[in-house]
């Protein structure tokens, strides 16, 4: 029953043979890698025009101009990620980029930065999208987070069940809003060459500020810091290159182009609209909400586009889920990261991955109840540091790797590690106190906590090691003959008999043991002794202090003890099994606890105890 | 460390041999076990006003007579209890006497009754108490219910630390209480004698309703079953009769008389002074601390009356705690409730059954929020019920055993049968609607729970029985040679070693066994094997599907079908113990995972599959 469940909610497991043909087409590749990406225009224009407006309506004059310099920036980061996509044509994230060519610790900070940015992109993206459903139907307003928690567990639950399908799964909303987006800025466009795009009236959108602060550089850097939440997520196809169809570099480098082309488009076209229209951001209605009414009215074409941004907000998070799993299989295998990250689930996708970072974002989201506006100082800082590092990275690697024209492909990747470099400390700078402190906090103990993972298992494998050891002979008869085994009992039933016979199978040196807690079931063991034990003694143990524990440890060091040649007893524990879990409650569990105290006695010596364990079933 | 803090909080483990020692005197006996019953004093004549006051001013004057009803009844319930005192002298408690002499299920629904009483004991008696702090002290008020689980806290902890020091502790209080409230009574019974008992004058004491009822017979009965709760605990030595110094019996007697005069002098004392300064019971100030302010002044006596009823309110909760335990332990002894009740802890007390009841009441009295006014209703009918059950009980051993007088005391316990049997109806029907039905339905379930452990006690036993069984010769060295032995490995280091030659030992006919995930970690492992596999043979097994455990189970399964007549294969599982808990988290408990399937894999069949475990210790 269970193994149908799951195969209702996850679908039949994949054979690992298939795992070659669980590949994506450029249009799938685009519809699962760029709703991060794209998905920003429904939020960045806004935050520019949140800050811009503290100057009063002077401040919308620079939204263009601010707008183009990011689109300029976009362009850099894509010719500069474009390289490291030939570069790397086997996934080359900020992570191996940094790691390889710069060393352990800047790759270790990139992978922290990821890791992080990929948790808050899921943030973002579902309570934005979610705040874009509740402020259309109000009613669902108090019930946001839950709301956030369920998308996030439908977004996990469509990743777990395959790679494939999750591409199906994407592309309606991706080109949906793709289209209803890019016919909005037609529309814009060919009323403003025609003359009839005229600005709202002042005041018809609710409550005008007045201007709080001078439109100084401070406050176009905030705003600028504030739009490069548009950049977010362009690293995603140079991630997942191992996803795409063969020749795959190519493929990859292709869907970054167009991604690129139709993010600087949608967004300079919503810009330069809520500059022609006087946009002004109210509380309870988006920016590319009021363009939308203005330009489509509220028929079914207005309807259309909030539903498809508020689609590919909340999948957005997609990308993150393509992604993180595939970021931390790889630091698995380098040993930074739990090993239960590399393994592949029933339907080949790293399903321990994808679980980890649904939880993560949940708690995020619980945390800062649901509100995106929080979520967003916090944003851009990882992401940003991660494009520096790897484009350092490709600098370096240009230099070592050479080829031809090489020299100019390092200028390229300098001028874009330059340009994220400086981006970085303004947003850092601007948004410190706001949150981004946060992640400044979390990405350095993320490092550390990646080494410790490192160096555990690098002193696993060296104590572990048959490194200088020489192979010796098995274990000869006569050793097996001169075995100590003990049996403790608790009483001389059906299971205590099966330990026996298989003990004294293992030596003739076979003592059972029972602690003497009640002189009167100790009698009663006593009195069946004389019939079931035959040759093997029973030994008594004195507890003074009731402890069913205790006595026997002391008993076994002594054994141990007496003859340390014949090295330590072997325990065979009698168990007996119930047939429900429950039935367990009901009885001592004192072989568990033998169990369990005999396996931590000798932790300190290095030595181990061979327990053996003799289940004996109970039927009913 | 960890001992010294547990020697801190709970003393030193004392000896099984230090046991006959940790009797009570009977003047400890009394301060351990009257508490419960000399309390009730402290509320039970406020809520027989409660309800006669909805009849106006006139209902004041049947108090005293319902009073001498109950009194009387307490009278003829104490009779009857010393007669069970003495034909149980090793503590005749009513599940024993119902049990004996009625057969099993009324014996276990005096159990169940019983268990319910002492939940309901602690939680009235603790919310009570703090109740009546909280109004001394109004700032207190909104952290009741965290006052009240810390007092049970405290009270459990008290028991924890053993039964002897528990008498100490709740000596003081016990006798101040005794001391200051019969100083009380003394005090009216001379004014009132001197003529200078004068009625308060109506109204000053508040708000008095005016009458919303007739004084009929059903407000009298409804009123007498409140004041019923005065009875509660007077069966608390006849269940605790083997803590008392020998003679037992004898002390255990004269301890419950004595115990029964204070109890009906105080309470008759209470309502006779109620009913002469005209008392009416308001909100933020009790009945006994309207009389005590009249007779005392604000003054030092006045406080210290106050301070003795909350402490002696708090700890009428200990009765529960000397009872409640050794009940269990007995229901355990007999198969009734987990085995766990009955061990006897470091201090030689129930600690389990402490643990319980503090668990049980501290849930009680946080879904009811802290109120006593909304337990109380719930509170006597298993009180009563158990003392029916109990007298009924004893008319019938009266009459199996005979004796000097045995119709004389038949007589008596009938009596008290009657009597008890229809204040149980009384109660049960004028407070049902008001949450009597919850100990109505919940003294159904336990005894149902009762039984279920019995009969899976019974089958455990039935199972494991060496009835009709013949002993058969020991496993000799041919069988020996022919076991079958299996070792899983999931790679060739230092723990797979360990595994391979204590495998070795066991049989000639070892197979290492490796289920093929990643060719690449396959492929390493086949190298490693030409040196150290020797003549064991190494068996790959195919996994299409990345599981590691379905092959391996599937693997055993073939192997023991092969050769049916050679038992089952017995597996030796290398386990490596990390040298801190949470290394764990970083491995994939590959070993675990194969021991829970194995052990639960013969379950329907009932043969078990031994397991070895061969642990190999990590230093760091």
């Amino acid at each position: 029953m269970l193994a149908t469940v799951r195969w209702l909610i996850f679908g039949s497991p994949l054979p690992t043979s298939a795992e070659a043909h669980q590949r994506l087409g450029k249009l799938k590749a685009l519809a699962v890698f760029s709703s991060d990406a794209l998905s920003s225009v429904a939020y960045s224009t806004e935050e520019m025009l949140l800050v811009l407006l503290a100057a009063g309506s002077a401040g919308r004059e620079v939204l263009v101009p601010i707008s183009l310099a990011i689109a300029s920036l976009l362009a850099i980061v894509a010719v500069s990620y474009r390289q490291t996509i030939h570069g790397y044509p086997s996934g080359g994230g900020a992570y191996i980029v940094a790691h390889d060519n710069l060393g352990k610790w800047p790759g270790l900070i990139a992978a922290a930065a990821l890791l992080t940015g990929y948790v808050l992109t899921v943030a973002v993206s579902i309570t934005a999208g979610v705040a874009a459903i509740s402020s259309a139907l109000p009613a669902l307003g108090p019930y946001r987070v839950e709301m956030c928690v369920l998308a996030t567990t439908l977004v996990a639950w469509a990743n777990l069940r395959g790679a494939k399908e999750s591409g199906t799964v994407f592309s309606i909303p991706t080109y949906g809003f793709i289209i209803t987006l890019m016919t909005l800025v037609v529309v814009g466009l060919y009323r403003s060459i025609s003359g009839r795009l005229v600005p709202l009236p002042a005041g018809s959108q609710g409550n005008v500020v007045g201007p709080t602060e001078a439109l100084g550089s401070v406050l176009i850097l905030r705003a600028f810091a504030s739009g490069c939440a548009a950049l977010t997520g362009v690293e995603a196809i140079s991630n997942g290159i191992p996803a795409f169809e063969k020749p795959e570099a190519k493929n990859a480098g292709q869907t970054l182009v167009a991604m690129v082309i139709l993010l600087a488009s949608m967004f300079l076209g919503i810009s330069f609209l809520a500059h022609g229209l006087a946009v002004t951001p109210v509380e309870g209605e988006t920016v590319v909400s009021q363009i939308g009414r203005q330009l489509f009215g509220t028929g079914p074409l207005y309807l259309l586009l909030q539903a498809m941004t508020a689609l590919i907000l909340i999948l957005a998070a997609n990308t993150s889920f393509a992604d993180f799993p595939r970021l931390s299989a790889i630091l698995a295998r380098d040993g930074y990261l739990p090993r239960q990250f590399k393994r592949l689930g029933d339907r080949l996708v790293f399903s321990n991955g994808i679980i980890a970072l649904a939880v993560l974002s949940a708690v995020l989201i619980i945390i800062f109840g649901g509100q995106t506006h929080s979520l967003i100082p916090l944003y851009a800082v990882g992401v940003f540091l991660s494009f520096t590092l790897s484009q350092t990275g490709m600098v370096r690697h240009w230099q070592r790797v050479r080829g031809g024209g090489w020299r100019y492909k390092a200028v390229v990747n300098g001028v874009g590690a330059c340009a994220t470099g400086m981006v970085s400390l303004v947003v850092l700078g601007t948004k410190f106190a706001r949150g981004a402190w946060v992640v400044a906090v979390v990405i350095p103990l993320v490092v550390l906590w990646f080494d410790a993972i490192r160096r555990h298992y690098g002193n696993v494998a060296d104590e572990l090691s048959l490194e200088g050891m020489v192979p010796v002979a098995w274990h000869d008869a006569d050793t097996e003959e001169r075995r100590k085994v003990i049996v403790p009992l608790s009483g001389v039933h059906r299971a205590s008999l099966a330990a026996l016979h298989f003990a004294r199978s293992l030596s003739a040196d076979v003592k059972a043991v029972i602690v003497d807690v009640d002189p009167k079931d100790t009698g009663a063991v006593l009195e069946k002794w004389r019939t079931w034990g035959r040759d093997v003694p029973l030994v008594v143990l004195e507890s003074p202090y009731r402890s069913t524990i205790g006595p026997l440890l002391q008993y076994l060091d002594e054994q141990d003890q007496r003859d340390p040649d014949r090295g330590l007893a072997v325990v065979v524990l009698p168990e007996f099994v119930c047939a429900r879990w429950w039935h367990h409650l009901l009885h001592n569990q004192w072989a568990l606890l033998v169990r369990s105290a005999l396996t931590y006695r000798y932790g300190r010596s290095g030595e181990g105890r061979v327990i053996v364990g003799v289940p004996y079933f109970l039927g009913k």
